[in-house]
């Protein structure tokens, strides 16, 4: 229902996929979790580290999974006047030999005009990790 | 104390200006904001509409103070391994001749090695805004 121009996504469709990628990492859905980004699509997670492409986001979603990823949003998703949209989270999971850890995110992706994410930027830096409190 | 190249600034200086920010924006002080920005910083608020530069930055903080605009975050401000740092938040404002109004947003920022925001970019999209409910 909202603005847009022809080539962008709608906000609804952008949120949508957003939101599938929280659910899908919570539901350890790793090729759900692919099948929400184009073919050349790119991960910087987080920002300031090399990108990733396909091949390694899928195995690093197959990783989450294998680690019980488990996001819980801060609040409503946000859109832009673009083909943008953020989500603002924290998420725990449990690496190998490790205790279960919290990273406290803000992930902004872009999408192109058949609402596929085309690149995710995480948002998180070395004070934004630690040991998850008992939940 | 956190990673960082020799160029970028630290995580707590990105963290203490995005929180001053949001102070100086409660404390209506438009000078205190424009004091954040390095001189060809640019806002792009929301995403997707025109780049402001100083001058129609400081006119937009100007408008903040008279409109009475308090922000609330929704959770902690994040950095990055990087020089950007993001935060989400509620913005609360009354235009002219409106209601109270409320504005979902989230705020990227990127920094110059000196600390002050080389740029802002905040992503609404026309479903983050809406009357304000009765505080």
């Amino acid at each position: 229902m909202s603005g847009g121009q022809a080539d962008m996504p709608s906000q609804s469709i952008m949120k949508a996929a957003m939101q599938a990628y929280v659910d899908r990492t919570n539901a350890g859905d790793a090729e759900g979790l692919i099948a929400l980004f184009a073919p050349d699509a790119y991960m910087e997670d987080p920002v300031g580290t090399p990108l990733k492409y396909r091949d390694e986001m899928a195995a690093f979603f197959r990783d989450g999974v294998i680690y019980g990823a488990h996001i819980v949003l801060d609040g409503p998703i946000r859109g832009s006047h673009a083909n943008e949209a953020a989500m603002s989270f924290e998420v725990r999971f449990t690496p190998p030999n490790s205790p279960r850890m919290l990273i406290r995110s803000l992930d902004v992706c872009t999408f192109n005009q058949d609402g596929l994410i085309t690149s995710l930027r995480a948002f998180w830096g070395p004070d934004d990790i630690c040991e998850a409190p008992t939940e």
